[in-house]
């Protein structure tokens, strides 16, 4: 695939190339939309936390380290059950390179972090499997959208990253209930994606909703209600914002597609100044398929952050290559907008070598 | 005095010229800072609701109007006991006049506004009569100055106002802790300035604190904590962390003094790129004295916004001019930025326009 910077012009080279090119030099603003949902306690269901309970903290720990350069609400970082850590270090490592400012906002959380956040009138999410997923979805989007609006007016364009564990199972679930087949195809941060829990998980949230696949294509704020999660309203409420202004960089993986059904579905027009920015990791995912799920809702561009840690003298880095983690907190937009503000001068390398020097003090390793 | 736009330079010419004409055509970004304080509810001492028990409704409605048009928190927009309507009426139109984005944070409040706003991670406000009036003070100022570095990232500079009831008392009681002589110099939203009364109340909270006038000159945080209100350390973090990177227009009227005491007790070298922006409704106010208060503490600038409703076709607006209201929510120095940033188009004739015309639509009125 055609790269420019280390970039790979993953789906849509055309209009990749061109939005990319449109980034240069220019000055982003970096938003971290933060959330928390029951569905991520499943057993097995997601690495966003050494145990079940931790995933509470996760969300606002990857905050923390982003504002402060280390975490307040956890000690150490957020890592996964092998002991490797939270990609918001790839994130916090290219926004300090880049000098790019940072707004967290919350969507719903049980923790609050111990930094400045936006507070949209969210709450925490509850599991998928009741049906009833997500209160106050419709006041969210509005709230996020009017905040969009003036964050647009403050930055050339927005790069708009998210922390939630549990996020594919939920993003499956939102794409299952508008229609789009997803089954198979969301990413995971462990080695071995859990399909089959996620597919049964979405199945009977489905059932205790009451609806069946496809049922609610053409309504997205009952879909995120019924089996979405928090993150999504303001994720999506502030693309639909701040897009009708300036580019939107959509920084993150499969969860991406989910929020990106529901604002094709309640304003695709703002989707003409919108692309996704991942990493390589989740483009060259043989256990998931983003384009795939993309082809089916809207033809915006792709663009991988061409990081690899195959070369890194970290063991908890080089883990990266083995498709652990993979991506989140807007590992891959970030490191794109970090490239594109530089013209190039923040490159694969640079990147790299300023994560291990952040990976080092916050693991507390040489 | 001389004047430049439509701006009064009221103290300090030399710098006030110098920092006014290096905003002209440069984008700001406005921060509302809200609170709310049970001081508000000693009979007496505040307009900025028409019972006490409105108080606690004001600035979440404050900042519903600046970023919606219209209150949801309450019917109506927030009057004073003879319905005169809140400067945020002035605000708004000052900020729409000119498209300058908003940006709401709370430093504690009661009532919570439905609309996003940055949470700083404050409680609302103690009656300072019992000398205990803020908790969490230090935290809040920390998280404020961080958010004030990454959002002056996103602006050439910042005017940062605030909505707070009963704010020129709890100013008292933290100018008269830090040894500034304020007895009869803070303003007052009523025509007639309760002075007796704030003296009163003051002198309460020291005694019940323990503390002598000026006992707390050289600690700001414990001063706020004991007689200030929650707005205070959210806006001082935020000039902090701001003024060392961008140009800081502290929009408000005598309580911006009160903060200014404590920004000059712990951080002075930021205040070199901080000026003052009110109203001329405060500069010719007979029974306050900004000016006398400012020097006896730092010489910054002090900016006054040359707007005049003598001839205004609504009685509730040329009540300003019988010196109700004169100030709040950033109204002077909104309106000073609105004329900056579009190099004077925006003078006080449009903008006075553009006031009476919002006041007909949410006062219902033609």
């Amino acid at each position: 695939m055609k790269k420019f910077f280390d970039v790979i012009l993953a789906r849509n080279e055309l209009k990749a190339e061109v939005f990319l090119k449109e980034l240069e030099g220019k000055k982003p603003l970096f938003v971290c939309t933060i959330a928390t949902t029951e569905t991520a306690k499943i057993q097995g269901i997601s690495a966003a936390g050494k145990y079940p309970e931790f995933t509470d903290y996760t969300p606002p720990a990857d905050a923390e380290l982003l504002l402060l350069g280390k975490c307040k609400c956890i000690a150490g970082v957020p890592v996964t059950p092998d002991g490797i850590p939270t990609p918001a270090l790839i994130t916090m490592s290219a926004l300090r390179l880049a000098d790019i400012p940072v707004l967290v906002a919350s969507g719903g959380l049980k923790v609050k972090p111990q930094i400045p956040f936006l507070d949209l009138g969210g709450s925490p999410g509850r599991d998928i499997r009741t049906g009833k997923a997500v209160d106050n979805v419709e006041e969210v989007i509005q709230r996020a959208s009017l905040a969009g609006e003036h964050l647009a007016k403050t930055a050339d364009y927005l790069v708009i990253g998210e922390s939630i564990p549990g996020g594919t199972t939920t993003a499956l679930g939102v794409l299952s209930a508008m229609g789009v087949k997803a089954e198979g195809k969301v990413s995971s941060s462990m080695p071995e994606n859990p399909h089959g829990l996620k597919t049964e998980t979405v199945r009977s949230g489905l059932a205790a909703a009451g609806l069946a696949f496809g049922g609610l294509a053409n309504n997205p704020v009952k879909a995120v209600a019924c089996l979405g999660d928090p993150m999504m309203p303001a994720f999506a409420g502030l693309v639909i914002g701040a897009a009708q202004q300036v580019p939107v960089l959509m920084a993150g993986g499969t969860q991406m597609t989910a929020v990106l059904a529901v604002i094709n579905a309640l304003n695709p027009d703002v989707l003409c100044n919108v692309a996704i920015g991942t990493t390589r990791w989740v483009i060259r995912d043989g256990s998931s398929d983003l384009k795939g799920i993309v082809d089916q809702i809207a033809d915006v561009p792709v663009l991988a952050a061409d990081i690899d840690f195959a070369s890194s003298r970290f063991g908890g880095l080089r883990a990266y290559e083995k498709g652990i983690v993979k991506e989140g907190v807007g590992a891959g937009g970030s490191a794109i907008a970090a490239m594109a503000k530089t013209g190039g001068a923040v490159n694969k390398e640079i990147l790299l070598r300023e994560i291990e020097r952040n990976y080092a003090l916050l693991m507390g390793v040489k």
